[in-house]
């Protein structure tokens, strides 16, 4: 992702009521914070939120959440939402480790992935957004059969993500090396990168996973 | 693999007392076979035999049968046992899509894939032995818990086969895209292809998966 300083934006966020502030003191009463009892959905990650924005507008009845820690994406993400006013969509800019600070256990029905940072270095693969570490923290704040469901082009993030899946007890509930091999699937809502590699031709791998003890309830 | 036709070869495996002849009538009978109620570890497609050989040797308190379609490459997996005469070993040449005539439910334990023919063409895709029409005749014959345990150098094929775990409803018991990362596993018998792709440094891929269903037992 190409980062720009976007100046201000640090300010606009800190004033901007899309945007949620002291988010630990938001861990065990979102539904608060939205005003129902709708399931919550979040993305990490989001960038400048097409995707979730767009989930957002089709689907009323879930609540979403965008994660991001870069002010300059997530500045664009708040812009857009300052036009639309969706009612159902909030942002937290913080970093993805501190995910179970802001989160209870059961908080969450799904984990949006997109095209997360591949962190090639071995020894940051922790930092990897699929790591076990990662799944780990993910369980801690799913609802029972909660998913995580993962998009990328990268190759080898993907080949780690599938071997984390076993190594975390999680399961597979679908795997995919080429998302969009017969057209894009029913439901599938594509980022900014997706609609681009798409348009290149290059494969979009999808993985969607389930922490293994909710699947056996 | 590289298949010469040995000369007389089917005629000497029809005659072999290793080779279960008119296999069907060993369906739910094989402790009679062993005369032990010993587990039963098959390997399909077993070419020379040197993996399952040396396994049974490893292992006297476990059964092996080793399945092979081709007559030239089994005869010399016989030759070998005409050597060693192991109790526990024993053959049959089938083609592997027959194989619950052979096998009542519950009576493998383990089934091993090694290197199998990629059939590259999609067209041949049920003919892969990953495939979930494979893993649905696998569910069919194995304990509860049972694995299947696969290794392959070959990418296309082992991304088909993480694939059809979640397609097949089966579950990932482990995964890596470089078994000998490390070195090689404690436990881990090589085969002939592995040996040699090993040294060329050729990473191997192995999988371990379970039908879902008898993992929640």
């Amino acid at each position: 992702m190409r980062l720009r300083n976007v100046k201000g934006s640090r300010e606009m966020i800190a004033a901007n009521d899309y945007v949620i502030h002291e988010e630990t003191t938001k861990k065990g009463c979102w539904r608060a914070v939205f005003g129902n009892d709708n399931p919550i959905y979040i993305e990490i990650g989001m960038g400048k939120g097409q995707f979730l924005t767009t989930l957002a507008m089709e689907h009323p009845d879930i609540n979403y959440v965008g994660i991001e820690k870069y002010s300059s994406v997530l500045i664009r993400a708040i812009e857009k939402q300052e036009e639309l006013k969706l009612p159902n969509l909030v942002f937290i800019r913080m970093e993805a480790e501190y995910i179970t600070d802001v989160f209870a256990p059961g908080e969450v029905g799904e984990i949006y992935l997109n095209f997360s940072d591949p962190w090639p270095k071995d020894r940051h693969a922790k930092r990897r957004l699929t790591s076990k570490e990662f799944l780990h923290r993910y369980e801690q704040i799913l609802v029972p059969e909660g998913k995580v469901i993962f998009k990328t082009d990268n190759r080898e993030l993907f080949d780690f993500s599938v071997e984390q899946v076993p190594e975390a007890g999680w399961q597979m509930i679908s795997c995919t090396y080429d998302l969009h091999e017969h057209g894009n699937p029913e439901g599938n809502v594509m980022t900014e990168y997706e609609t681009k590699f798409v348009a290149e031709g290059n494969p979009i791998c999808r993985l969607v996973i389930t922490p293994a003890e909710t699947a056996k309830q």
